[in-house]
């Protein structure tokens, strides 16, 4: 089955681990060599915050391999402590440089793999070379956290992308207190910005402070701590800075060789997970795929892509024959903080926006489970797709119990390159613990055809022009505990019928409600009337906490 | 918009009660009235079971709408304890009965909706009529069983499908001792016996007594109990009995009016459930559908595909123009027993194996999510595939956590016509609280793929020829501890390499290991060494309950 003798991989983490574990099972007899710069291969870097914060106490269960486990399981050569120098394709060998004694050998191979991931972005800012400023890719970066921090110490975090949302959670849990600061307008980025607003009020709840729209400038250490100034002028002090700005792909060695790359420095892969040059693969953070949503390139710098891409390559090297495309990447994401998840599969409406590509969209508020069924939690769900077609193009949920769920159904349905109509006639699992008959999914299906097939209008914002009637159809008591933000009208939906005469036939109206559904039914009932009504996207309570904020100690 | 005066719609639960509030949105002037026989409409039947148990405490709730209710929010005339007696589809009108007075009345239609659901079976057994045997199809069934249930009593539950098994959930709840008896030969027959193990484990464990394969021939009246006497000659004593062994369409109606029914009295609709004539329509529980996986007929009585009906029917009869089919239905189904679920979605093994169906099936083990984050659960799971195309045709799954996530994924696949390479590369949400860097589900289509492409070859049973080599790979202190049970030569994995000289070559070898995992890696390096190797699927500890038996008290 062998067509290769020598396999080198640099880089013996997510892709280059999996490459390995693949290659052996299809070639016994091959040889297997595995290079890494640090001292650990195939860890759990997902996990490494959560060791942090001490909910995993098992230091030992992040290395998922060590050199020995490989080299007993897989039989491959394991080389930790040896750092790929340059490659010298028309030899077809790789430089390396042993870091414990310094000495320098050539390796040859027949394959190469480049699995070199990706590393922290570590701008040139005034301070940022103080120990007190971290970043985590690794099990030292962790232990170095781990070793400086205590509980009542002050912790800042640069960065609110899913790394900074998980260390601001864990650095609360371990009993810091910490500043959250993130250059764009809101945490997450990936999403949406109103699908955010729950996970924001849920870090706030627990005391974590945030700062937006906002970034930091220099570092300044003072006697005892570090002073770090943003741009805004405003300072934060901190006995400990963890920078989690984002990564870049660690492409100098493919860049030297000559490999082509991307515009952001990713190596440039065909489907099988070839470079340029066909004797060298690349797979992980390091490297842009195709996009399985629109035709573009991605990079995506998660686990699961790099595991299943050093698989392909790896068929493609033992078993050319039968190895299958790599079909590209999704960009599937999810992040806890505290009792709320939130998450996104596909493209965003900004990334739409950005890509001048058309869409449609709408966010549906429902439970997570039969309302009648104790502990149904709230969920908010925005889908979007393209309007010609109702091709699924992305999803988003947040709420507090299975937002997993519908973004696995979704990034599913997107590569079954699945309409909004499907969307409708999903069959899912439903038992009153599980699911409802029409699951939120579905229901944002219903949404999305019904403004497509022209039975409802509706805005996501509201109006600030005098002339727009606002109906508020929520019950009256509801009405006046949570007053809708302007000039409103209260008619409660079961009355509407028999108060058409208070509306102005003349004017234009907005329905809202709590969720979007009772105003979708009246402006049904209106708009057949004879109104020009529009409906209130997701309802005045979207996206808002049900809970009274916590009584958490301040640290 | 309309087309049509008056909709008459004939039982207003699921079905009938989502056409009802459709048809309302679509068509604001429409005569809309719904027909019930018994007191309620829209009602959460899934839910009965848990208010017997006491999980769900407020009767009301159950009530998701009311007649008035109905009336405000939809404007409909609804009419309870009133039933339908004739249908005249000449003169297009329906005979109904009034059952407080006994007063008929013919109500002509534009437009009709058959949604008279299905009843429990009641077999003609000598002393069924007793009135401690009950069946569980709406509020007054319930409140009739939870008048008749005190802890402590004696229980028997005849027929193990979802109710049954709900249902046994329940009253154990509530502290009665339950006996359960099935006449197949697994609980919850709608899945492939395997993957039920693991539920009656948990049913047993809390002291829940299962008699399989054995149904009851009759009750006999004692002076303070019923005698249960099985068709084996078992007795069992009950201080009541519940009777879940299945629904009958109620279509007597449908079938004195001459329309079309199916071979099981299921009444035949279109896609856009209009039946044999088109003025009259049909959903819900009494009608049959397409099948989604494979072309043939379908009765999915589910509340979930009735609501979807209804609604499809609706807009058919108000906006036929924009109408889409009932794309049919898939057969999803979960039921949960204590802290362990089961579910399906598509067609088990046994269901193809009946209709003659090619199929192929891989079962995979492992955990819901990271295992190096805490918590970490086993499940198990189950695909099939059809062998030329890859398509997949269906999934079981069971386990602790994350069971109605994974069916939910395999419906949304099988939808969208997937394919066992498809999943290989499905992109679902990984952070460690939720998931894994490769879900069970990527695994599954691995494996599916190795089968596939001749990778390896598995059994399922543990074979009798002394001939084959069974090889334990698992770690020397596991297999003593849970020895294989056959003779077994333990070579761990990790040393397997190192000792081949034990094993001969020219007798067969059969890889067993826990999880099924490192069997298929052993019988990769096996057959690279020229052995005939195969692997034992699935490991020995498949469906096995990893916990210790509950010290649960006999009441």
């Amino acid at each position: 089955m062998s067509t290769s003798n020598r396999l080198l991989i640099i880089g013996g983490v997510a892709a280059g681990a999996s490459c390995a574990a693949r290659a052996r099972r299809l070639d016994e007899h091959a040889e297997i060599i595995m290079i890494e710069r640090g001292p650990d291969v195939s860890f759990a870097n997902c996990g490494l915050p959560y060791y942090v914060g001490g909910e995993i106490s098992d230091r030992a269960a992040l290395a998922v391999q060590t050199p020995g486990s490989l080299k007993s399981l897989l039989n491959l050569d394991v080389r930790t402590g040896c750092e790929a120098v340059k490659i010298d394709r028309a030899g077809k060998r790789v430089e390396v440089k042993y870091l414990a004694d310094g000495r320098s050998e050539w390796i040859s191979y027949d394959k190469l793999m480049l699995s070199p991931g990706a590393s922290p972005l570590r701008p040139a800012l005034p301070g940022i070379n103080d120990g007190r400023v971290f970043t985590l890719r690794n099990l030292q970066d962790m232990d170095r956290i781990v070793a400086a921090t205590e509980e009542g110490m002050r912790a800042v975090v640069i960065g609110a992308g899913f790394i900074g949302i998980e260390m601001a959670e864990q650095l609360r849990h371990k009993g810091l207190s910490v500043e959250l600061v993130e250059l764009q307008t809101q945490i997450f980025p990936q999403l949406d910005s109103p699908m955010t607003a729950l996970l924001e009020s849920e870090l706030r709840r627990h005391n974590i402070g945030i700062t937006l729209g906002d970034g930091v400038a220099r570092f300044e250490a003072q006697e005892n701590h570090l002073r770090c100034h943003l741009n805004s002028g405003k300072v934060l002090d901190a006995d400990l800075v963890i920078l989690s700005i984002g990564v870049r792909p660690d492409t100098e060695l493919a860049r030297d060789a000559g490999l082509e790359l991307g515009p952001r420095g990713h190596i440039v892969v065909n489907d099988f997970m070839q470079t340029s040059d066909p004797s060298i693969y690349a797979a992980g953070d390091a490297v842009q795929t195709r996009d399985r949503v629109i035709d573009s390139s991605v990079n995506v710098p998660m686990g699961g892509p790099a595991n299943r891409q050093g698989r392909v390559a790896a068929d493609h090297i033992f078993m050319a024959d039968k190895a299958r495309p790599y079909p590209g990447s999704l960009g599937t994401a999810i992040v806890r903080g505290f009792e709320v998840a939130a998450g996104i599969t596909g493209w965003s409406e900004k990334r739409l926006q950005a890509a001048g590509k058309p869409y449609a969209t709408v966010t549906v508020n429902d439970q997570h489970h039969a309302g009648y069924y104790p502990g149904a939690k709230p969920l908010s769900f925005k889908i979007l797709w393209e309007p010609d077609s109702g091709r699924v193009l992305g999803a988003q949920a947040t709420g507090f119990e299975g937002i997993d769920k519908r973004l696995d159904v979704m990034a599913t349905a997107i590569l079954g390159g699945m309409t909004i109509d499907d969307l409708c006639h999903l069959e899912l699992a439903y038992a009153p613990p599980f699911g409802s008959a029409k699951d939120v999914i579905n229901l944002a299906g219903f949404t999305a055809c019904n403004r497509r097939d022209g039975l409802v209008r509706h805005i996501t914002e509201l109006p600030t022009d005098p002339q727009v009637q606002i109906v508020d159809v929520r019950p009256q008591p509801l009405a006046e505990a949570f007053p809708a933000p302007a000039n409103v009208i209260n008619i409660p939906f079961p009355t509407l019928r028999a108060n058409l005469a208070k509306l102005d036939r003349t004017r234009p109206v907005l329905t809202v409600c709590a969720f979007g559904k009772m105003s979708y039914f009246a402006a049904r009932l209106l708009i057949q009337e004879g109104f020009d009504v529009k409906s209130f996207s997701g309802g005045l309570k979207a996206n808002v906490d049900p809970r009274s904020p916590a009584k958490m100690p301040t640290p």
